[in-house]
């Protein structure tokens, strides 16, 4: 007989940005931003599919694409002007819809959950405010050696959330959410909120693909959560 | 035997946002301004989906996402502060990879083309003098009762192109243009470019996808063109 204990054990580790908050095309736009200023033009569709992707690597589809080589400094230089440019943009972000009734409701229910993210805390600070959302909730790039695709903020998340990674459901709207998850043993699931398309997170391993986060609220039986 | 005169009547009617300007991302979020100029609200995955569609027919879209009418006075007004709130960031506005190039091109290689958008052209002027396109080579929503997905634009562009419909490729982003291909009877391609995902616009019918102009460019005998 299966122990009725762990019939439950069911959480969810939420991307921020596109997932709960509408906030990725400012983040496409602040990035496109950002390179201008160090005169790089990439088009705003390409650096939308990266928005997400740990800047190491957005800086390796930087090499490829423009064919040049991106030191440290001015690495550091494009994360500092994505930040401003961010931060004059953020005034338009606002919370995707559902996203605060759906917390409440894993609250209620004592369904646990994190947010774990590729973002910097000091650039999510203003969209978790939104949230309302305490900060140890949260697993930012300033936790971990590598972001997504990357699996260690899931893992950081699970292990805060005392959740074993088969237990773990991980949301998110970009594909970099979904092989994080596969390659954290996590079951992922798509948001279309973040502006991917449905075909783009089920070929990534999406076992399931939401509109936003109020839809993934009205449906959530559907990952097998008993209330 | 088959007469050679019509072996090479081919012709191209292009898209403008998103298809040879990098600009649909700037439409959504001036979409979203005027939009919170009038007390609604919409995520932008939702607005970036219906750019290029008829304002007739994003007004539907309003009244069922945010269950409320539409009247014609607030239409005006929001067709209004969304052309006010693009010129304020059309300034981050480049044309997309290889536009030039293509046109010029078709242009040498003197294959006819056309551009028709959804557009209003004084909305479009900024992005067609960047590319250096003549008026008269355009159709906008001042040309024709009703926008795309209606087919209007495609046919008085093939007309004016002295084209059959069966010689014309539509070549768009957006599934909209997409549809108005087949309504038209045209042959329909599309771009990534726009930021749609590659399945959704070969599920609205595109014969094949390219990534952005250039990459068109480069494999233009894909589609049958002789040089």
């Amino acid at each position: 007989m299966i122990a009725s204990t762990n019939l439950q054990s069911i959480g969810f580790i939420f991307d921020l940005d596109g997932t709960l908050v509408d906030s990725a095309y400012q983040h496409a736009l602040a990035w496109q931003r950002a390179l201008q200023c160090e005169g790089m033009s990439l088009p705003l569709w390409r650096i939308h599919r990266q928005v997400g992707m740990s800047g190491g690597l957005f800086t390796e589809l930087l090499l490829r694409q423009l064919k040049r080589e991106v030191t440290a400094d001015q690495l550091e230089r494009l994360q500092q002007s994505h930040a401003q440019a961010y931060e004059q943009l953020n005034g338009t972000v606002r919370l995707l819809p559902g996203a605060r009734e759906l917390l409440k409701h894993l609250i209620d229910s004592k369904i646990p959950w994190a947010i774990a993210t590729s973002g910097r805390l000091a650039t999510a600070r203003h969209d978790l405010a939104m949230l309302a959302v305490p900060e140890r909730a949260v697993i930012t790039r300033d936790d971990v050696t590598r972001a997504k695709p990357d699996p260690d903020v899931l893992l950081v998340a699970a292990a805060r959330l005392d959740l074993s990674v088969n237990s773990a459901i991980v949301v998110g709207d970009s594909i970099w959410d979904m092989l994080a998850a596969r390659r954290a043993g996590m079951l992922g699931v798509g948001m279309l909120s973040g502006g991917y398309g449905q075909d783009e997170l089920e070929r990534a391993g999406a076992a399931r693909v939401y509109e936003d986060p109020g839809d993934l609220l009205q449906r959530l039986y559907e990952l097998g959560l008993r209330f």
